[in-house]
C-alpha cells in the first residue's frame, strides 16, 4: 500500500497545491504513504515557485523545503523496512508539522501563569522561525473571553498582543490564537503546557483523545499536589492523563521582565537527551539562555517549593529587616527545599539540579520580586489574614505559596520531620496558626551540613 | 622548680596584689611555676575580699574566682605529670587571662571593616560578660586620631561610642579602646583581626613580638593577596608572621544592620573542633547566628570572591535591568567563585562552605547592598573611570571588588583558563579595558554541571 499511496499522494499534493492539500494531509493524518507523498508534493510546489520567483521565498525557507524533499527521498519505498520507516516518518513529520505550543491564557483571572504564557508563546514563536525542523505556526489555547466588544483570540490574531495579559509586548504573527484546545494540539509534536494549576486536570481530560501517540510535552506549571498518595507533581499528572514524555521548565523568570527580553536563564528538565536539544532549541534566545538537565522532578520540586521561601522573605520585608536577614532567609530555605525534595523523591533527584536557574537564581529572584513576597509583607504590615489579603488583592485567587506551605506542612507533619524544617514550620504556623512573624526565627540555628534526614522513598 | 616556684609565686601574688601581680606575673610570663602560683594567690585576695565586701564583688565574679582556685588547686605539684601539666595551665589562662580583641579600627578612611570591627566588638564584648572562662575586659586597638578636639579613644572609652566609625550605637563599657596595638595583644588568648587589608602587614610586624605563644586568632578581614608565589589568602599572612592557629569569619554581615541586631547568620572556619566551639561562644548572638566549618580556606574565598559578583550585579542595576537578570549574574558569579577557589586550592576547599552564610547568603547580601553593588552602578550610569569614582566617593581608596577581580584575572589569564571564567573575565575588561557594560553577558553560557576544569595544585 506504501507505492499506491505514494503515487496517490504525489498526484494529490501537486494538484491541490499548499492550502487544501495541507488541510486534506493534516485532517487524513496518519495515512503514512498519503502523508509523505503530500510532504513531497508540497515541497517541490514551493522549490517551483522559488525559482520562478526567488523574490517570493528567502532562502532560508528553500532551504527547509530542500530538507524535506531530501527527507521523503530518502524514505525506501520499498515495504521491507518496515521498523525503520516509522521512524522516518516521525522525523519528517517533526520537520513539517506544526509546533503547536498550547499555551494556557488563564481562567479570566490575573495569574502570572498567563503573561508567563504568552512570553513562552513569543519566544517559541520567533525560534520555530529559525528552525528547519518546525513549521511557522505555532497554535496558542486562549480562553475565549470578551475584551472591548472583541474575541481575545480575534484581537491576538489581528493585532498580535495579547492585551489582556501581555499588553504593550507585540507577539509573532505566527502566533496564532485558537479558542478549541483539541484543535490547538491535534497536530502538535511539541506541546507546551502553561495553565494554572487548578485547571491543568480538566484540561488534559479535554485534549486527552486529540494528542498525536508521538507527542511531547513541556510543563512551565508551578506547583504540587498533596494527596493520599503523596506527592504529585505537575509533569506526573500530565504524564498519567496524556501517556506522553513530559519535561519540565522553571528558572529565574519573571514574566514582564523576559517579555521586555532582559537576560535571564531557564532550566530544562528533560529525560530523553535528544529531546532537551529539542526543547532548548524552542526556548533559547540570546536573551533566555537555557540549560538542560536530565532531572524533570527537581526542576519542579524548585519550582513549587521556592514560593515558599518568597513568603519568608516577605515577612523578613514586612518586619522592616535588611539584606542581612532576608539573605538569611533565602539560605535557610534553599537548604529546606533541597532537604525536601531529597526527602520525598531521593535517588531520583539531584542534588547540582538546585545550582541551576530553576534553583538558586529562582529562589533569589522571588525573594526580591514577585507576589508570593509582596503579600506576605502586606500579611505582617497590615495584620489582614492571608485569605482576606486573597480577596482584596488577587480577586479571591489562592496564593502560590500560602498553598504550598499548607501542603508540604501537612506531609512532613504525617512523616514527623518537621524538625528538620523549622523555616518552613514556622512560615506554616505565622500563615495558618496566627503565630507572630518574628518567630520565623525560632530554632533556625540547625547544622544542614550534618544531615541525618534519610529519604522517606529511595531510588 | 615547680614546687619552689609555687610557694615563691604564691607569696609574690598575696603581697604584690592585683594589679601589680598581675604585671608582674604576665612579664616574667611563663615561669609555670610563679603563673599558677600568680592564679591561685590572685583569686585568694579577691574572694577573701569577696567575703568581707559582699557588696564589691557580683555572684558572677565570686564563681569565676572559685573555678581558678579549684583549676589551680587541682594541678598536681608533683614533677610527675608534666605533660597533662601544661594542658592544666593552658586551661588556667584560658580561664584568666584577657580575651583582648584586637579590632583595627581603620586608618582615617571610612573603610567598612571599621564599622565591622566596631560591631563585632559589641557582640564579643557583651559575650564575655557570660563566659566563665574569659575575663571581662575586651581590649580593641584603635588607631588614634582626634574626633572634635579629642582622642578617638577617650571617647570610646568615656562615651562608649565609635562616633566616627559606628556612631548612634553603644559598645559595652568592658570594651575599651587602646591605641597600641602591643598593649591589647600581650595578654590575649584569643585575637580578632579586622582591619583593611592593605595595613595587615605593617601591623602583624609591629604585634609579632608581642602575642602569647599559645594565643589564636580569627580573622574577619575580607581580600585575598596575589604574589609571584600564588594566592595568598588573610590567614596564611596572619599565620606566617605570628605562628599561630589562625581562623576565618565572614558571612552575610553587612555591619550597620548586625548594630541593629536585626537577624543574620555567619560562618566560621576554624580546623581545631574545639577552638571552633570557643570562637563560636564569643561571636554567636541571638541575632547573630554562628555556624561553624572546618574550612579554613574557604570561608576567606568566598568572603574575598563575592566582591567581584557585587560588581557584576552593579553593572546589572546601571544597565536598569530587572530582577531575573540579577539572580542570573548571582548565579552564574557563586559557581565560578566555587569554581576558582577549588582550582586554586583542590582538596583543601569543601564544597558544602559554600552553602554557609560566607557563600550564597553572603553573595546575595552583597549583590543587593554594599559600596561594591553601588559603585559599579555609578560606573555604568555615570560612565566615569572606576578610579574616578573611588576618588570622588571612597576619598581615593580601592574598591574592593575592582582590585579582586584585577588580582583574579591576572591569576586565571596567566593559568590560562579564562574560558572557564567568562562573567570574571568580562568584569574584569569591563573595569580594566573599556569594555561596553553589555559585553558582561558574552559567553556566559557554559555548561557547569559538566565542568572539565581541574585543580591546580589538589591535595
Amino acid at each position: 500500500y506504501e507505492s499506491s499511496g505514494y503515487a496517490e499522494g504525489l498526484a494529490d499534493g501537486k494538484r491541490i497545491g499548499v492550502v487544501e492539500g495541507r488541510e486534506l494531509g493534516c485532517e487524513h493524518g496518519f495515512d503514512i504513504g498519503k502523508d509523505l507523498g503530500f510532504y513531497k508534493g508540497w515541497a517541490q510546489e514551493w522549490l517551483r515557485a522559488a525559482e520562478a520567483h526567488p523574490e517570493l521565498v528567502s532562502e532560508r525557507a528553500r532551504k527547509k523545503l530542500q530538507a524535506i524533499q531530501d527527507a521523503v527521498n530518502a524514505v525506501p519505498t520499498a515495504n521491507s523496512e518496515g521498523a525503520h520507516f516509522a521512524e522516518r516518518i516521525k522525523d519528517i513529520q517533526l520537520k513539517f508539522k506544526t509546533v503547536s505550543a498550547m499555551l494556557g491564557v488563564g481562567a479570566g483571572a490575573e495569574l502570572p501563569t498567563n503573561s508567563l504564557g504568552s512570553t513562552a508563546a513569543r519566544i517559541v514563536g520567533n525560534n520555530v522561525l529559525k528552525l528547519p525542523d518546525f513549521d511557522d505556526t505555532v497554535k496558542i489555547w486562549v480562553y475565549e473571553e470578551i475584551v472591548g466588544r472583541k474575541k481575545l483570540t480575534e484581537i491576538i490574531n489581528t493585532q498580535h498582543e495579547n492585551v489582556k495579559y501581555l499588553p504593550g509586548h507585540k507577539l509573532p504573527e505566527n502566533v496564532v490564537a485558537v479558542a478549541d484546545a483539541t484543535e490547538v494540539v491535534k497536530d502538535a509534536t511539541h506541546i507546551v503546557v502553561v495553565i494554572p494549576h487548578q485547571f491543568i486536570q480538566h484540561l488534559l481530560d479535554t485534549i486527552h483523545g486529540s494528542v498525536l501517540p508521538n507527542a511531547q510535552a513541556i510543563s512551565l506549571i508551578k506547583g504540587i499536589g498533596i494527596s493520599n498518595q503523596g506527592m504529585t507533581t505537575m509533569t506526573q499528572i500530565i504524564h498519567r492523563t496524556l501517556a506522553i514524555p513530559v519535561s519540565s521548565l522553571s528558572g529565574a523568570n519573571i514574566a514582564n521582565e523576559i517579555a521586555e527580553e532582559k537576560y535571564c536563564e531557564t532550566t530544562i528538565g528533560c529525560s530523553d537527551p535528544d529531546e532537551a536539544i529539542v526543547w532548548r532549541s524552542l526556548f533559547n534566545a540570546s536573551y533566555f539562555q537555557v540549560n538542560c538537565v536530565s532531572d524533570v522532578l527537581g526542576v519542579e520540586f524548585c519550582g513549587a517549593l521556592k514560593n515558599i521561601v518568597a513568603v519568608g522573605a516577605g515577612f523578613i520585608d514586612g518586619l522592616g529587616l535588611g539584606n542581612n536577614t532576608k539573605a538569611a532567609i533565602i539560605r535557610i530555605g534553599f537548604l529546606e527545599m533541597r532537604r525536601l525534595a531529597m526527602h520525598i523523591s531521593g535517588a531520583h533527584i539531584q542534588d547540582s539540579t538546585f545550582m541551576e536557574s530553576c534553583g538558586m537564581a529562582d529562589v533569589i529572584t522571588t525573594c526580591y520580586g514577585g507576589r508570593n513576597r509582596r503579600l506576605a509583607e502586606e500579611f505582617v504590615k497590615t495584620g489582614k489574614s492571608m485569605s482576606q489579603l486573597e480577596r482584596e488583592l488577587l480577586n479571591g485567587q489562592k496564593l502560590q505559596g500560602y498553598l504550598t506551605a499548607g501542603e508540604v506542612h501537612s506531609y512532613i507533619d504525617s512523616c514527623g520531620v518537621n524538625d528538620h524544617f523549622p523555616l518552613f514550620t514556622n512560615i506554616y504556623e505565622i500563615c495558618y496558626k496566627g503565630k507572630p512573624p518574628r518567630t520565623i526565627f525560632d530554632g533556625l540555628n540547625v547544622d544542614f551540613s550534618r544531615d541525618t534526614l534519610t529519604p522517606s522513598r529511595g531510588s
